[in-house]
């Protein structure tokens, strides 16, 4: 590891070796052990000290005897596709430090004992915030944007029922299906990987000809996981209510990185991942709705104990009570400014999706498999016809890519894949955009692939 | 806040920001702009003098310019009745600043794509490990023990089942069954607030003989919330086997504080939470069982586009595929060595619960309304006949004894309640326990209750 990388977990780690010597004293009395606690600031001192030389060896490799130190983001350029945007914000490392401990939002919960009325950390007004960022009237965090999928389909779906999913539903949408009892019936493609209001309205009337009866949802991802290509949402939620049929947009790729205006789609639920796309821990994710389905979806228990009358009053069958605890909630809640601010800025990512895929394509025999120009940060490739044909005789195969990759600094890719792969600039600054263009090209080079470089 | 915590904290934030200053940077390059990063250090170091004189001023008070900074555990002695197990040890607290980012588990993720099968970082281990040291043949991990009660009733209960539970079984409990459309039926206490084997086994009957059909499954607590009484679960273990219903045992105050061995128990089923008794970050838990139950409740995904004829393979649906990647996984793998001692140590927790409330009860009129002697560290007790004597006639009502207790630097009693209430002495040292019992008998003794000290 880089040792000023190193260096740096290893202060954050001394300090909180000073913080648990804090923890163990009496309250009002300073640390028991004067000459430890002294000592532990001397020895962060000095590792200071090799942090700022850049030199030193490493004091620390395992946390806890077994979990090696990730330094991915500080030493790397990640072009992994689902982790650039749930990369955490210094904000969100903070509240992670600060509210770690279990329970750690709850110190001030009163009545009516729901984790979203807690207004000391304003909980209350986050989760007001998201709804108005969002344009829906209400909404919950949920432990990841499946657990939210999983809420409407067991409110909504019932055995047998059957669900419109696009061609490309994310898998998680099949499992919150099939845990409902109801059937997936997808919407083809069109012939640019699209699902549209048309394909979509089609797929209804089948399932209304073969069963007599509308699918009970409409479940249909705005970007989706594998080309991450624009679908037709808004067209989508018109024919939604032509059918009168609700609808679920997953917004797992598009919630805290772009705007998303839950009403001008037309949308019954937004959908969104924390962990995925709004710079947060994981599980994390939320589950927007509007009035009409709020007290379907967030219904409140009706059950009562049968000997002691107990009921639970407030309670969310679907939420199962509280949800997002802890930190988790408290860094997406740290998150959010930069969240809300960053969708503003969603342009300029695309523009560097495009100025990257753009570099991509002048290696002869590369190509991309997602819609182009792009209008996402993540993007799938095809580099059979490039690195692929270097991979077919190179001793390490499709390793050789990776090593390469990995020579530069740039992780993230699928190792050993060179024929169709993802990756996303997301987050990236241009900087480093470059950096990583300009890389891909000089391994082509040094393989003598051809590089038909435009003029800039 | 206590200025050497304020400093701490400050520190970590500043070290935080040099994080950014790295991430921000080239591979390989060291800190793009070297001298705002020499400006960080220095003022890091300023942190640390003023830390380690206990002097200087407060230059961070919210986190994101939203969140307070949470030092409930750094400056007081806290008996938040849920809070004390959940409290993170360091080693968690070290893998939350290493692991924050959302996906940080999944780098490594190769085939078959299941978290559970992840080996770098020792996530399959971890499983094997949280196996064994349950006694139970399978385990996942869950976010909160709410999710594996879920996911349990919606495997094992239809709509109009009924299921057996405590008369003290939490809410979530209630509202899982209620989510998968079951009925609650509660075994009734004993004169001493117990769920007995024999109970329980007169509650089954009860429910045969009204609808001719056993309950679909029992669900008890080995300790319950409300007086973290133990409960028969051995006993209630035979008769789950002689009636050949499935046993779900709820260790959500006992997995991760005291020993727990499934198979002696008879359980077919135990759930223990992560951030109740873990020393985890919420929301996790665990869901163990027996490889007679491993296929129906952790079943993997049958389900099949119409279209794409796509299948989802090894994802289980109960889980929704994975379940807690990033941060509170591993934190709670970094907690698991140091839980898994503390459980052997549980007799001396179980001491300083007596301890403390033994000292309680020597102030006149203070009474324990769980079973005494105490077999856990959480209790409830019943001051109406002394603290709540004084709030009678006192200006500030209950909260006189909440402005009591924070002047000592105690937290986590419930605001304002000087009646019933509880508190939990887990992981408290000798030292901070006997404190605790001095100034409650001091309180007592400013307000001219009666404390009768025995010898010692």
């Amino acid at each position: 590891m880089d040792i000023r990388v190193q260096k740096t977990f290893e202060a954050l780690f001394a300090l909180e070796d000073i913080r648990e010597m804090l923890r163990r004293s009496l309250p009002g009395t300073g640390p028991a052990d004067m000459k430890s606690f002294k000592e532990q600031i001397r020895q962060t001192r000095s590792i200071l000290d090799d942090l700022e030389a850049g030199s030193g060896n490493p004091q620390i490799t395992k946390i806890g005897g077994t979990l090696g130190i990730r330094s991915r983001e500080e030493e790397y350029v990640n072009i992994q596709p689902i982790q650039a945007a749930g990369r955490l914000t210094p904000e969100a490392r903070k509240a992670l430090i600060a509210y770690g401990d279990g329970y750690s939002t709850c110190d001030s919960c009163r009545k009516p004992f729901r984790l979203d009325k807690i207004s000391k950390p304003p909980i209350a007004d986050f989760h007001q915030e998201l709804a108005d960022f969002l344009n829906m009237d209400t909404v919950r965090v949920v432990p990841g944007a499946r657990r939210g999928f999983q809420a409407v389909t067991s409110s909504l779906v019932k055995p047998g029922d059957q669900v419109i999913v696009s061609s490309l539903a994310h898998y998680t949408e099949f499992l919150a299906v099939e845990a409902a009892g109801g059937i997936v019936k997808e919407v083809p493609l069109d012939e640019n990987n699209i699902i549209t209001a048309d394909g979509t309205a089609e797929k209804i009337e089948s399932v209304i000809s073969e069963t007599g009866r509308t699918p009970a949802l409409i479940m249909i991802d705005h970007f989706d996981y594998q080309f991450a290509n624009e679908h037709d949402v808004e067209g989508i939620g018109k024919v939604a209510r032509q059918y009168d049929i609700p609808f679920l947009c997953n917004g797992a790729y598009t919630v805290g990185v772009m705007p998303v205006d839950g009403k001008k789609i037309g949308a019954d639920f937004i959908v969104g991942s924390g962990h995925k796309s709004m710079a947060s821990p994981a599980p994390s994710g939320v589950l927007a709705t509007t009035d009409e389905w709020a007290d379907i979806v967030f219904r409140t228990t009706q059950m009562k104990g049968d000997l002691t009358n107990r009921k639970f009053g407030v309670k969310e069958v679907e939420m199962l009570g509280c949800t997002l605890m802890g930190s988790t909630l408290m860094a997406m809640i740290a998150s959010f400014p930069a969240v809300k601010e960053r969708t503003q800025n969603w342009n300029v990512e695309v523009k560097k999706s495009n100025f990257l895929i753009d570099r991509l394509l002048e290696i002869e025999g590369s190509a991309v498999l997602s819609e182009y120009p792009r209008k996402h940060a993540l993007s799938k490739v095809d580099t059979t016809g490039s690195f692929d044909v270097v991979a077919d005789h190179h001793k390490r195969r499709g390793f050789f890519f990776s090593d390469e990759l990995s020579r530069k600094g740039i992780v993230g890719e699928f190792a050993g894949a060179t024929r169709k792969w993802k990756l996303s600039t997301y987050g990236l600054s241009w900087e480093k955009v470059n950096y990583l263009a300009d890389s891909l090209q000089e391994i082509a080079e040094t393989h003598e692939l051809k590089v038909n470089r435009a003029d800039r």
